[in-house]
């Protein structure tokens, strides 16, 4: 097996503690498997909402990836329906199928749904952490995260940073400008480029070189567990149906970025950067407007990942879908 | 003294339930003194938002208004302390002053503050009332208002009606184009306007109508009550302050007008009207776009108030105040 | 016959000077009709703009109006065909008819085109005339204004003012928020608005006081004249037209108005105004936002019309129609 | 010398005849200068625009450098002296100094102004020219080039083609979306983006490969000629200053890729797309909206420079310039 990186450089022992916001996704499946198969890593909570597919669908889903992954006792709990403040609902079923996870035939939960709104989850996980411990990896749209710091700003403070899956600071892909998780929300994606913490945005420029090759899919392949033949189930759907519509070979596993930038950060290089989020563009709405150079004074105040270390990647990958069940 | 007129057109006895969305200010504050003053209503909750002053200020001012009103058992909680997208806090201090009430003195608040947040109160005491027997009165930005819609889109089919100060058919009051509740939060004014419930609109062509001229404020002077006092001090402040910034000879009591539609809409003629919000304009976000003719199709799915009967109205807002103690 | 009303308040002598700016259009066309007739009105030239219908139409009824008019001698000139920025021509049928002009029967005309293109025309004509001494009057979208400015920006120093038809301070007759001239090209107002000359605004809150009532009609009809027989065919169409598309009763003659206040101001009221177009919103495209109050600090350095003295002001019309052969 | 490569792939003898609209500007002298030494390229007129300096600065500074370049007998008319829309001029004097052209001594002009207004010699120069045989070389903003459009909108069939410097599929250099040339007149741009023609946009991405490195520099110096010394000159300031503003080694010469484009099309990759320039956006106004994939049914109708051959690019433009006396 493929030994699994270390995730801490600082020598340090804690665990990493992740809050994952998903709505699954094929890309948010295999990120919540490897982030459960990783032995540094603890999941702090898992929030859905309605992106790549209705909240309904999504959260179904995220029950029964944990349950593949062996995630009993962790929470797992349906945030909000629909954007902010468009309130329209725009999900991918050519990407992701008719029930955002097309491939796989989905076990029945062995988890329950925690009663608590999703963004209640956020706000009281993140207060009840210890300063500074605790990191959101949101790869939705951003509209749960963005009305937990209206309910609770204190959050910004509280967290470690937020190391989100969205934009991109050269291309879009719904339009030439704009990524889907920040296209789909954009006013949530500026509450939350706005608020006083660190973001780290894993966007396009990163996530495509990711691509789930066919050396990869037979490294799934070969390990002959129920974790790997999801994942190889999952990919069967997933890197046709990205051929299809946006052209690629070898399907991009974007989500995937945002946490492994969370957890083992050297294997993604960043940049400072000052991101806005244009609202009122005709041909730019929900783009992720990028400077990496200060212009006109602004404040480099977030981290944009640039390059992958796609060896490492995948290494950490298979090796932490190899070691569940 | 001058007989309250009759609340009820439909031969119901039941009392009209309304819950309160304030950010008193002097106009909020006269709003809360009529609803605790007039015998068929029923106060349901209170709910406070930052607009006029900040969220700390208008919470403390709802309490100590509550307190002269008698209002000892109601729930008073607060909600939203910003905007839902911009963040950004405006508050109007040239018009209500540094506490965003002065003029009177404040007594000690004789009502706790729930310690439930806003939002959920508005979502509870919806969710709780029989259907179409609660209105929500929302006086200041509709922050809160919106982030309830979100939590719990059910509410939008089981309150009555929603009953609003707000924007206006031919004018603004901050810009040519924008009032002051909506320009300050223009995305949680879309988001109400496009639900699917029934808003009616009490804006600045209403309002504008209520004048509390001397006559008006000699009603409250000679009553010789705590509350009448109270009045008469809010209106020193109050008229001079509108008479500097707006030009006014005697100030309009806007909030007091939704609240007198929302319980004795014989007092406020309506016409049907579609309302866009604009959110992009360079010159005109935060207004609101009216169609009262159903141009391109548009449902005239909400209600534009647009005559008020000026005579009735002061006897019923004088005749509520004179009640209290 | 009524007597037409002085035109002059200041004691001189010297005819009021008018380039008029046109897309007949109805309305359009009584204006070059009244300006014909008024004895102390020399119209320098006639240009004309794609807008209620295409160039080539309005540049025909262009002519044949100069031609019932009596214009021999009179330049006439074709503009631009498109507007300035979108380049997408938007007309009007509905209220104007098929040809533009539809209800009498136009004779060939007996004037030539002048081969120079319209905006030159405009050029030309304020240069060569002695400063502050013409008056351009446009009444269509104001794309040949604009090229005029950009082609020659002395002229804005060079006119006595420009008094146009277009926009409004409450109401639009397209949108809630805009009039057909500014929203068919908003960028061109835009242009006209921001330049350093005096413009007085003659819009919808002004020409909705200018109805041809019957009684109106029945004037025009009474003259027995084939200029009052021309007006009576127009009126016979636009009446109808107007009402059916705007509901009213009787169709105001918006572009007379301005050609009113051009030429005998004392019969429309002003009020200092500033004007902003809004070119940005999404549901404001094209409205002109007015300033009457000088907010933050905005210099009121445009006129804007508000009250029309409508006995006066028929007097003058039909006066000067009965001039016309 | 190096040896001119052949400009003409299809076996054809004509000359290549570009009318350049420039706002000289270094890199537009350097065009200049480079077509007037392609022995297969023929000059049918300059015209200049305000942009890089003030339409008075660059107009100037075209006629000096026509002058270098021996082009007596070629028409250079001024054209727009202020954006189509804005109005408002925006310089560079950053990059090109507070001439437009610091660096070298300008000679006094040999060549007269033409009296013509530039729009007007664009337009007659194109009409004049047998269809398909004038392609337009705009450097600078578009002003000019949208002008002639709607002054004459058959030139758009009658063009070879448009071959323009201004914009990018990934990046901006005034903002993080939008480069110069049309971050000053985006109306413009979209204005000559939206007509019937060919538009080949040569943008940031393939004018950052022309770089004047010292290698470069010295082949100027070594020409030991007029014209190579004027370059040198022109560099020494150009170099610095992009370095000081953009953190560039060496600078890039922009608009002589565009020549290069028109003149030697296979020195330039191309790929169809549609561009769409934002007009609206609040971080992207100027931006030029970049499809090469056909999203959503867009007609790729434009061409977008790619890649450029340096090495050959770089012995075409030192080629040319060492012809010139």
């Amino acid at each position: 097996m493929t030994p699994v990186p270390a995730l801490r450089t600082d020598g340090g022992e804690a665990p990493v503690r992740v809050l994952l916001d998903v709505d699954p996704g094929h890309d948010d499946a295999l990120a919540i498997l490897v982030a459960a198969g990783l032995p540094g890593v603890e999941i702090a909570a898992i929030t859905t909402v309605g992106g790549n597919q209705t909240l309904e669908k999504v959260t179904r889903n995220a029950l029964a990836v944990a349950t593949v992954a062996g995630l009993e006792g962790t929470v797992v709990a349906a945030g909000c329906d629909r954007p902010l403040v468009t309130g329209a609902v725009i999900t991918d079923p050519e990407t992701h199928g008719a029930s955002g996870l097309d491939g796989p035939v989905l076990p029945e939960p062995t988890l329950p749904l925690d009663p608590r709104h999703g963004v209640d989850v956020i706000v009281e996980t993140v207060m009840a952490a210890e300063p500074g411990t605790l990191t959101l990896v949101p790869t939705g749209p951003l509209t749960n995260i963005a009305t937990a710091l209206r309910r609770e700003p204190a959050i910004a403070e509280r967290v470690a940073e937020v190391v989100l899956m969205g934009g991109g600071y050269t291309k879009g892909n719904v339009t030439p400008a704009a990524e889907f998780n920040i296209y789909t929300d954009p006013e949530a994606a500026h509450v939350v480029f706005s608020a006083p913490w660190r973001v780290t945005m894993v966007g396009l420029d990163l996530t495509h070189q990711a691509l789930a090759t066919p050396d990869v899919h037979e490294r799934f392949r070969a390990m002959g567990t129920r974790a790997g033949g999801f994942v190889v189930d999952m990919l069967n759907f997933f890197g046709p149906a990205y051929r299809a519509k946006q052209g690629f070979d070898s399907p991009p596993v974007h989500d995937v970025c945002a946490l492994v930038r969370a957890v083992a950060p050297d294997l993604v290089t960043v940049r400072p950067g000052h991101v806005d989020v244009e609202l009122h563009g005709q041909h730019t709405r929900g783009m992720t407007v990028t400077d990496l150079q200060g212009r006109q004074g602004r404040d480099l105040d977030h981290l944009v990942a640039t390059d992958l270390d796609v060896r490492r990647f995948w290494d950490l990958v298979t090796g932490a879908v190899a070691r569940l069940p």
